[in-house]
């Protein structure tokens, strides 16, 4: 057997025992891991160094070396997110239905943890901590499959979570790493479906691509944000420049920031040159329609690519709409169901987005940048979803358990 | 573009026009449809038959005929259905959470469609008309994909159906049939991500398995009931044998029918000739392990197969078990995860019952028979989940929705 068959059926046999696990064991063990983070933390470092010369010589990026940087303050700020994780509510065991039926059958649904999940990410080796722990939290097995330039992070990070686990009541197979990084193995997880419940991928578009073109394991798909801000003709002028700006540019790498501006003619007739010098004042380049272009030439020609296209960094692409209806087909042309706002003090036009344009997340005078977890105030994320199934937006902890019926009878059959 | 391509477009453009469609508009034209299936029940009939027709010369077994076949009395039973599916309250635009949040951002979390969803089945033309008119009242589009041997009879129901759209304010693009039932357009399905959201296959164990195995499109797996009922050392002799019977022979041929029993060998000593007697009488034949086999030799020896199979006919596979650990361990290794049913006056024996097997209705001093969207109280199903994601065990309207989360803010950035 292979590596990935041999800790995938390990995985699977603690299933039982994660479901049945009370809320103080898991904390119990999410403290002991936080405490082994930093009495490990030299050996944490000093691995994570053996990765860093080898992405070095590989010559990967600033921003990919960064990434992959492990120092004092952040296995301190892994630590602490573990404690903040233990004062959340535990989901496990929460009724979500209940119903008592003519035949005398009392029927509940439960939530249950989802069994085993299969995380595969990239060169972010907090993703291993992050996702080891929320997955405890839930009573869900983990195997985890991070990218091969944080194998030696990720190798050090799973023998201090193990060591946390072995003082635990939990067992050491409820998250365990998958060594071997080559994409056959990663292949043969998307289709492991005997062991595995869902697969969560998280990365970059190509990976996420990868995973649900391949999968038949159910994937909870994270990611891509192509999202759009649409600045109606009665916006106010400093709120839709702030928060423009704020989407652009406070932190332009991320998927909930704003990739194109959709600005009404009405108030680009008054305002865009003011747009346009807050935005080239934080650096932005703007690439718009050919209307934009006629409002200020400052703004550079935009290919039709350009609006499909989630830039992460400062391109903005700027189209000049003459409705809320123009504004909704564009956005169902080329959004990615993300994130999508409305700056407007007209009633009908926001009912009108809002029910018209179909996102995860839909702001009314507000930063697009705000659809994360935290900030929806869920204390924890494992990523957001893009897709309909199951969790939508900021996946928090309920979005890894699934249910199961428990129906308490005496003795009635089905006639 | 192929008909596959043209018809999925059309419903990806009016997901907007059906997400907005009040809950009167969907019912009032549920109920057109109604009255179009009465009213055109000689058209329905007359295309069934060539069907029928067809079937018989291509020597489908009886069963198969009997599945294929509609009379007046069951096309009532549709007209029927659907009125009773305007009564049941509309799970679109409810709201699953709300939070204000420090900051002052509004958050609300409502249900929304799915959006398009493809529903591929076998040669039952009764899913045509039941799915049209589940994701009807949830306000979905549906691309149907029937089989060859029933293409008459849907091309005839969807003509009707489209009658009674005609008349509504709903779009006819709402419920559409793809013609063209060729294997590769059913694999060209499994892939449009781009314009379908989710698929639901219906069907038998080999249909469901390609949808799992091959597609990208995010899938609801319905399917496979391989249930278990335990009796243990303390379960009532009359009850247990009851339940058993009723769960094997009521109707064996459907998923929550149980395929195999496990006795304790505590209990078998007092009553295993009666339950043998009992079953016997109504036609099943047993295949057991060596020990059932020592109690009573009118069961035959099982192979290791038999555990693992939904016979889906008056077969039953018995085990003599010493424990309710034995149990869970068995049910674990050949399990479905669809229903299972423990029989036991002892609390301890029940609750870990509950907790440790995994599967989407658990059930205690009842039949597995139970498991069904009507007898849960739903008033609709459009299958039983047997996954972990987004709906598990029998799914009423709820599963056919998403959810977005609207965001209203006055200002509000990030920083």
């Amino acid at each position: 057997m292979t590596e990935l068959i041999i800790k995938a059926k390990k995985a699977n046999e603690v299933t039982g025992l994660l479901g049945a696990a009370s809320t103080q064991q898991k904390n119990e063990a999410l403290t002991l891991i936080s405490e082994a983070l930093l009495s490990e933390m030299t050996f944490i470092l000093e691995e994570n160094v053996k990765d860093l010369v080898a992405g070095t010589q590989a010559g990967l990026s600033a921003g990919l070396l960064d990434r992959l940087t492990l120092t004092e303050s952040r296995i301190k700020e892994m630590a602490s997110a573990l404690r903040q994780l233990v004062e959340l509510e535990d989901p496990i065991g929460g009724v979500t239905f209940e119903a008592q039926r003519p035949n005398g059958l009392e029927l509940k649904r439960v939530r249950v943890p989802l069994g085993v999940i299969g995380m595969i990410y990239e060169a972010r080796p907090n993703v291993t901590v992050d996702a080891a722990s929320l997955c405890l939290k839930t009573g869900n097995a983990v195997l985890l499959r991070g990218s091969s330039s944080a194998i030696y992070s990720n190798k050090a990070l799973v023998q201090v979570i193990h060591k946390g686990l072995e003082k635990s009541s939990l067992p050491v197979e409820a998250v365990q790493l998958i060594e071997d990084t080559s994409r056959e193995t990663a292949e043969k997880m998307f289709k492991l479906n005997e062991y595995l419940d869902v697969l969560i991928p998280r990365g970059g578009a190509s990976l996420i691509q990868a995973v649900v073109e391949k999968a038949s394991v159910p994937v909870l798909e994270t990611g891509v944000g192509n999202c759009h801000i649409f600045i109606d003709e009665t916006a106010d002028e400093k709120m839709a420049i702030e928060i423009l700006v704020n989407a652009k540019t406070q932190r332009p790498s991320v998927c909930n920031a704003c990739e194109t501006v959709l600005v009404h003619k009405e108030w680009a007739k008054l305002h865009f040159t003011s747009l346009v010098d807050a935005l080239i004042d934080k650096g932005v380049e703007l690439r718009g329609d050919e209307l934009a272009l006629n409002f200020d030439n400052r703004v550079i020609p935009a290919s039709e690519e350009d609006f499909a296209t989630e830039f992460l960094n400062l391109t903005l692409a700027v189209k000049i709409v003459s409705s809320v209806d123009e504004t909704i087909g564009h956005i169902k042309k080329y959004g990615s169901k993300h994130s999508e706002a409305i700056i407007s003090e007209t009633k009908k036009h926001v009912e009108q987005f809002f029910t018209y344009v179909d996102a995860a997340a839909l702001y009314h005078n507000a930063s697009t940048r705000f659809t994360d977890g935290f900030e929806f105030g869920f204390g924890a994320e494992i990523g957001i979803s893009t897709q309909k199934l199951h969790a939508r937006g900021p996946m928090g902890l309920e979005a890894l358990t699934s249910s199961k019926y428990i129906i308490l009878g005496n003795g009635q059959i089905r006639s």
